[in-house]
C-alpha cells in the first residue's frame, strides 16, 4: 500500500487521506475513492436508523472562526451519523479573544483529545497552517478558507454530477458567476480537471473572472448563452452581496439581465443538462425560480449528498489515524 | 386502524399523528392517547438510566426563529431521552439572513435528512405553513407560534391535571390573566373542552380577555374571587411585560391587587384545588410566593411532566413516519 | 463506610463526594481518591474508543452564568466520554432575563431531570448557594465562582504534579503572580496543604498577594528568583488584564521584567522542576515562550489531565447519587 508519489501534507505514508485541505495535488484515484466511499453512505438516510458505529468514541471538534450555520450543521450531522462525539468550539468567544495565540488555542484543543478538527476560517491558508502545526494524532478538514478552497463542497458537487452523468470524461461543465472570489469555484475547477472532464468553462463579467483563468485549465466566456452552449452541467455560483459593494457590477438587476439563468437561456445547454448551486440561492439574481425549482435543478440533492460526502471524508481521514495506531 | 374522519394536516391516512400543530381538530381519543403514551415515559426520570432507544438513529432539528432556551431545552432533552440525534439550527445566524427565502432554508434542512422539525416562531401560523410545505418524510411539531398555539404546553397541563384529578369530566377550570395574548391559554381552552371538562372559565380585565371568549366555550369573569369560586384547577398565565407597554393595565402593583393569586383568595377555590403556571413566574405580580411554593402548587411538576409529554408527541409523530416506511 | 467526621455539604452520609464546591474541608484521603479515579480515566484518550458507559442515561447540565468556552468544553467532553447526555443551558438568554429569580430557574432545570449541575458564576459562593438549595437528587460541581474557588482546576494541577513527582510530601511549590484575585491559587494552596507538601510559596508584588497569606499556610516572597529557589514545581498564574486597569501594576512590560519566568530565572529552581500554567497564557508577560514550550513545561498535559480529573469528579458525585437510589 506504500506509495512512491511525492509526500504531501494531505497524505500519510500509505497514501491515505490524513488531512483534507484542498483538491490540489490529490490524485484521480483518491477523488474516486472519496466518491465511492460516499456512495456507501448515501443510502443511509432512507433507512429508519441512519447511523453507523464507524467513529464511535472519536471526538470531532468544529473550529469555526467564520460563522456558517449550514456548513457546520452538515459536518455535525455527518459526524453524528458516524457515531462520533462532536464539540462545537466557538472561537470568537474563546481564549483567542483573551490574548492567546492561535497556536496556543490549537494546542489546547488538541490536548482535549480531539481526533479531528473541522476548520472554517476567513483567511486563505488557515486550514493548511493548522494542519502543518497539528499533532500527528489529529486530522484537519478544511470547511472553507478565505478565497482559497472548499474541497468538501467541490466533492459533493462531483458526487452529484456522477450520480446524474456517470462517466466524467465526456462532460462539458460551465461555472457561472463570481469565479474570482469563489473558493467553491477554485475547488470545483481542480476536481473537474483531475477527474478528467472534457472541458471546464468559466462564464462571467471580466471583473468577476480571475485573470489567470486560462492557466487554471478553463475556457473563458463573457456571454452566458455562449458559455453554456452544449454543456452537460451548469454550476451557478452565489453572488456574495457583501463583495459587490465595490461597484464591480452595476446592480443586481443588471447582473440578472446578463448572467441570470432562465429557462430560455438554459435552452442553449444540452437537453439533459443539470443545474447546480452551492446555496444559499438568491432567486431572481443568479437564477430564475423556474430554473431553481425545475426538473433540471439538482440543488437540493447537492445538500443531501453533502452529508454522505462529508461522512466519507471524515471516515477516510480517521482511517489514516488507525494506521498510526497500528504502528504505535 | 383506517379512519373515516375528514383528512387533517395533522393526521395521516391511518389517523395517526403526523404533525402536532394545534389542539384544534384533534379528537378526545387522540389527546387521551398522547396522555397515555406520556404516562409510560413519566416513570423514566426516576431510574438511573433515563433513556429508551425508541428514536435511535433519527434526526430531530430544532428550528427556533424565536429564542426560548427553556422550551428548546425540554424538547432537546425529550429527543435525547428517546436516543434521537438533535440538531439546533439557529435561524437568526443562518442563511435566511443571507437573503434566502424561508422555504429554501426549509428545503435545505430537509435535505439534511431531518425526520422532524420542532418549530418556534413569533408569527401565528408559521408551524402550519412549514407543515404544509414539508416533505412527506418530515413531521412538524409546533413549539409555539405567535398568539396562535402552544399545543405541547397545553398537553403537559392536561397531563398534570389528570395526574391530580383523574377524570376530566367533573372538573371546573379557571384560566387567569392575559388570555387575549396567550397562545398557551388558547391551546388549553381547546384541550379542556375536547377532554370534556364541566366548565372552563377565563378571568381577567376586559383589556386582556378576547372579545369572542364566549364563542370559545368559556365563561368570562372579571372578578378573581368570583372566577375561581369552587374550581378544581386554577391556571395562572404569565404576564408578558413587553405587552403591557401599551397601557392596557395601570401597573404591575395594580394588577397584583386585582388579579394576583394569594392564599386568601385561593380560599374561594375548592379545598383540594391545584395551582398551575406555565413559567417563568413573576412572583408578586401573577401570584404570591406563598401560593407558588405552597402545597397546592404543581408548577414544578408541570415542568417535569413536560419532558414526558414531549417524548410522547415526538415518538407518536415518528411512529406515523414508520407507517410511511412500511408502505414504501 | 459510614463516617464520623462532621457533616459537610460536600459529602453524603457515607462520606462520599456529593457536591464538589471547594477543596476546603475535604480530607487527604478524598483528594487521593479523586486522583486515583482520574488515573483510571487518563489512559482512555490513547485508545480508539475513548468512551466508557459509566453515566449512560444520566443528564448533566452546564449552567454557565459566566462565559468560558474552554472550561465548558472540558466538562462537556468529560461528560460525553462517560456517555452522559449534556445540556448546555445558556443562562444569559434564558428566563432569568425574563424576571424569574435564580432559585426558580434552578427549580425548573432540576424539574427537567438533571442529575448534575456544572456551575460557573462570577460571584463567589454561587455554587454553594445552588448546592444548598438543590434537590437531594442533584449534585453540583463548581466550575469556578468569583474569586473563591476552582476546585477541578486545582485537582488537575495536583494530578499533573503527582504524575511527574510521585509523592507530594517532600515537594516545594511556588505559585507566582496575581494570587490575590485568583480562585485557582486559592484552591491550589488548599489542595497542596491538604496533600501535605513540604512548603507552599506565593510570589508576587505586594498589591497582588493576599494580606492574610501567612494564615493560608504559605510563605510569601516578593522576589521571583528567591521565591522559586530550589522548588520542585513552579505554577504561573494568568495575569487578568481586565483586573489590571486599577493601576495595581505599572505595565505589562514592567511585570514581565519583575515576575516573568525566563529560562535564566528558572535556573534558580531545582533542575527537574516542572512549570505549570492554568491557561490561557500571555506569552511575554507571565512567561517567556522558551519556558512555555521548553522541556520543563507541562502546561498542555494539564489540559489533557483536566479531562480525566473532571471525569473522576463527575463519576464520583454520580456514585453518591447511587447510594441514594439504593436507599430509595
Amino acid at each position: 500500500m506504500a506509495s512512491s508519489r511525492p509526500r504531501d501534507l494531505q497524505l500519510n505514508e500509505n497514501g491515505r487521506l490524513r488531512h483534507f485541505l484542498t483538491i490540489e495535488g490529490l490524485s484521480r484515484d483518491l477523488l474516486i475513492r472519496i466518491l465511492d466511499t460516499a456512495e456507501s453512505f448515501a443510502a443511509l438516510p432512507g433507512r429508519p436508523v441512519k447511523k453507523v458505529p464507524l467513529l464511535r468514541g472519536r471526538i470531532i471538534t468544529n473550529l469555526f472562526f467564520e460563522n456558517s450555520t449550514r456548513t457546520r450543521t452538515t459536518f455535525e450531522l455527518a459526524a453524528k451519523l458516524l457515531s462520533a462525539d462532536v464539540i462545537n468550539f466557538n472561537i470568537g468567544t474563546s481564549a483567542t479573544s483573551k490574548g492567546e495565540t492561535l497556536l496556543d488555542t490549537l494546542r489546547n484543543i488538541e490536548a482535549m483529545h480531539s481526533d479531528m478538527f473541522v476548520v472554517r476560517h476567513a483567511q486563505s491558508g488557515a486550514a493548511h497552517f493548522i494542519a502543518e502545526h497539528a499533532s500527528p494524532r489529529v486530522s484537519v478538514i478544511n470547511a472553507g478558507d478565505g478565497r482559497h478552497a472548499h474541497p468538501t463542497q467541490a466533492m459533493l458537487d462531483m458526487f452529484t454530477i456522477r450520480k446524474h452523468k456517470g462517466d466524467f470524461t465526456p462532460l462539458r461543465v460551465a461555472i457561472v458567476g463570481d469565479v474570482l472570489h469563489s473558493r467553491v469555484a477554485r475547488s470545483q475547477i481542480l476536481a473537474l480537471n483531475t477527474l478528467g472532464v472534457s472541458e471546464v468553462r468559466v462564464v462571467g463579467p471580466r471583473t468577476l473572472l480571475p485573470s489567470d483563468a486560462r492557466s487554471m485549465g478553463v475556457h473563458v466566456f463573457h456571454d452566458l448563452a455562449e458559455g453554456i452552449r452544449d454543456v452537460d452541467v451548469v454550476i451557478m455560483l452565489r453572488l456574495q452581496n457583501e463583495r459587490m459593494d465595490g461597484a464591480l457590477l452595476p446592480s443586481e438587476h443588471e447582473y440578472f439581465r446578463l448572467y441570470g439563468l432562465t429557462d430560455e437561456r438554459l435552452e442553449n445547454a444540452k437537453p439533459d443538462a443539470i443545474v447546480m448551486h452551492p446555496g444559499p440561492m438568491n432567486r431572481g439574481i443568479e437564477l430564475d425560480s423556474a430554473v431553481a425549482d425545475g426538473p433540471r435543478s439538482v440543488i437540493l440533492q447537492q445538500v443531501s449528498y453533502g452529508i454522505a460526502v462529508r461522512m466519507a471524508v471524515l471516515s477516510m481521514a480517521m482511517q489514516s489515524q488507525a494506521d498510526l495506531e497500528v504502528e504505535a
